[in-house]
């Protein structure tokens, strides 16, 4: 079915159209197997498996190069053509039946944070090889050509969808990852080649669209009993480090109106980044997450303190108004106690939203499936932002039990993770039926 | 001149009495060299000196030793009788003419904290002896027997004032101190002998009258254009580790209203602290000057943070009813955030009033020397505070330049010393004309 890129990709195509783009009859009852998904998931985890529970298989250790391995046999059982690219991506390929068509990738990753857990990442990778295998099993040739792909390095920086999009800089190959190898290191360490990082550039066009299964990492699914996030989009996230200098002085001799407490205003200017980003309607969020007080000493004010601020938004103007907002206060507070505020702005990710033609295409198929459905933005940073550089992409949330992430609590519940896998199949077999044009 | 020891203790001791104890004629225009106390302390400043400034002259260091040998040069200069008692203190004794009376002790330390200055407890150190120098070349000889004591590791918990009043624990001298000697080490290698220590103790009765004279450490004479402060007392001071409970939580997918934020809890205490204690009339500090946040990444809201309570008074009871009044509100803090205090108790100092008595004397030698005075806790601790365990005491305050303390830009100017050196000579000699029965 032929309709208009543009129309599709701002989501302009009516009910009608969406009716249109129904599964075919035969496709319609397909569902992928749940309890295959929950057994390779077994399987994975034993792959930096720590022995206080949790995972921890950092990006170029060994258990990440030997889960790997696994999950290229598993593409291989699904009957991809399994390969890893230069930059270490791994990709299952599967030929399509349309001429000259691009393909559709969808996937996640495998790595994880030291004593993370089993689920961010993995149940997004292991349920796209799932789809894969459900196709394959029940004969179904997709007229573009399928590529799941898992990225490599997502959790030390987005590194394998960064080479794709051609954000990954040759000096940023020389950082040392969290493995203690640099990462030009680590992606021959997995069977890449850095010196050819290159030839995985893709550019706008090459790729029809690129879909993401996730654990929503948040407790907002679960709170609200949803079983489906459709993602708008990936924040921005802004980073900031504020020093704010007062003067170190003797807590016994110094009166309390004669101090300038650098942690007194750092403490007025915590509670003001709070006031600040809820005193406005919308899910943005504001975080100081690391504080440090000079000297430290229990019987001296403390005269320096440096902490992060952190931003974030779908909306790269409300992140600028924040900020704003934040910075006035800052001021104020430096006049009252007699401090001083510097901030340094230390990293910026521009929001990536999601295309809102592919949305109505998850949300469809949501609905057909019987499941709950809501709108939500991505607080957390994926392979996903950087494939928005050069794709249409969707990405499909299932519920965090507690919204726990980053921790060997990380959960979500085998009903759900299914779930999310079939409304990725849906979708990728909706997206399949249109020429994008 | 015979006076009931109760009533003058407690400063019942009207203007009649107080005139009575002017100083004898021949005395009244009695001056300390002030010059004199200068040169001393610029040469004392030579051991230790730092190339940046300043003097690191730790306890039990080779520098400590050096500047004691100095100090033990400069007191049989004055005719003081030198010698090092079994806890490493100096003593510098002179012998009175009244029979069986008790000693009037006076003096302070020359140790420093690391990368101190060198007024701190050196002003009083230097003073004391200038005033026994200043005796001896005026051929006055006192009723009492004076001690000039140089207290060993003031800096580093008051060792050798608790030994002499018997706190020191036999414990306390395996711990290692800042030079890297244990206490006991230490003590010999300054020329004491830890084994005998029972033998410097003293009971009330054994002394007098203990006089310290010392530099602010504040800025409260300073900026008031004030000469001499007269100490009211040393303040007890309390200090509590206070440990809050939240919930790690990933910064970006954790909305707001789902945070147990740590930190945020932990600014609205410091908030609260700094409210509660500035809400009191009186000169009461609260001060917090550790923080620790966990697990301290700009992208992960705080779960866990630590830091230091410490409060500081001449009241007790208002230290306990500040402490009241802020564990209630880290209680509403704790209920609105969801989070949970836990306060340890580290260390407790009580409260040392001086002499009302004494402090009166001080007052009196001011203005005859016409001088302005006001009466002023003492914020930091001194080895007054342990003195007063067992002997009415007095303190004598001359300014700090900017109220800076423990710091190469430490200074005293050279009038102000000389005019509390002053002070303490007429003070010394309206104590020595009383019979406290």
């Amino acid at each position: 079915m032929k309709i208009n890129r543009r129309e599709f990709n701002r989501g302009l195509i009516g009910t009608a159209g969406a009716l249109a783009l129904g599964p075919f009859k035969d496709q319609a009852h397909l569902r992928v197997n749940g309890a295959r998904i929950i057994q390779n998931l077994n399987a994975l985890a034993e792959f930096g498996k720590n022995p206080q529970g949790g995972v921890s298989r950092v990006a170029y250790s060994e258990a990440d190069r030997q889960g790997r391995e696994y999950v290229m046999g598993l593409m291989r059982t699904a009957k991809l053509d399994a390969s890893i690219d230069a930059a270490g991506n791994i990709l299952g390929r599967r030929a399509g039946s349309g001429a000259n068509l691009p393909p559709q990738l969808f996937g996640s990753h495998i790595d994880t944070v030291p004593e993370g857990g089993n689920y961010d990442g993995v149940v997004g990778s292991l349920g796209s090889i799932e789809v894969a295998q459900t196709l394959s099993e029940n004969n179904i040739k997709t007229r573009h050509p399928l590529e799941v792909i898992i990225f490599q390095n997502e959790e030390g920086g987005l590194i394998g969808s960064r080479a794709i999009d051609g954000e990954l800089t040759e000096k940023e190959l020389d950082l040392v990852s969290r493995s203690g190898k640099t990462i030009r290191e680590g992606i021959k360490f997995i069977g890449g080649d850095p010196t050819r990082l290159a030839g995985v550039k893709r550019k706008r066009g090459d790729i029809a669209a690129y879909l993401e299964l996730h654990i929503e990492q948040g407790g907002t699914l679960e709170a609200e009993k949803i079983q489906i996030g459709i993602v708008e989009g990936i924040v921005g996230i802004n980073w900031w480090d504020v020093t704010i200098e007062g003067f170190a002085n003797h807590a016994g001799t110094t009166p309390m109106n004669r101090r300038q407490d650098a942690l007194l205003a750092a403490a007025r200017f915590i509670e003001a980044v709070n006031r600040i980003v809820t005193s406005m309607e919308g899910r943005q969020v504001g975080t100081v997450g690391r504080i440090q007080a000079l000297p430290g000493a229990p019987n001296v004010i403390p005269g320096k303190v440096v902490l992060s601020l952190e931003l974030r938004d779908l909306d790269e103007a409300k992140i600028k108004l924040l900020y704003e907002k934040i910075y006035v206060e800052a001021l104020q507070i430096a006049r009252a106690s007699q401090t001083k505020f510097a901030f340094v702005e230390i990293n910026v990710n521009v929001p990536a939203p999601t295309d809102r033609g592919i949305r109505r295409l998850i949300a469809e198929a949501a609905n057909e499936l019987g499941l709950t459905t809501r709108l939500m933005p991505s607080g957390a940073g994926h392979d996903a932002q950087d494939m928005a550089r050069i794709a249409p992409v969707g990405m499909i949330f299932v519920p965090s039990v507690a919204g726990i992430s980053h921790s060997p609590r990380e959960f979500s519940r085998p009903g759900d993770i299914a779930n999310g896998a079939n409304v990725l199949l849906h979708t990728l077999l909706k997206l399949d039926q249109l020429d994008l044009s």
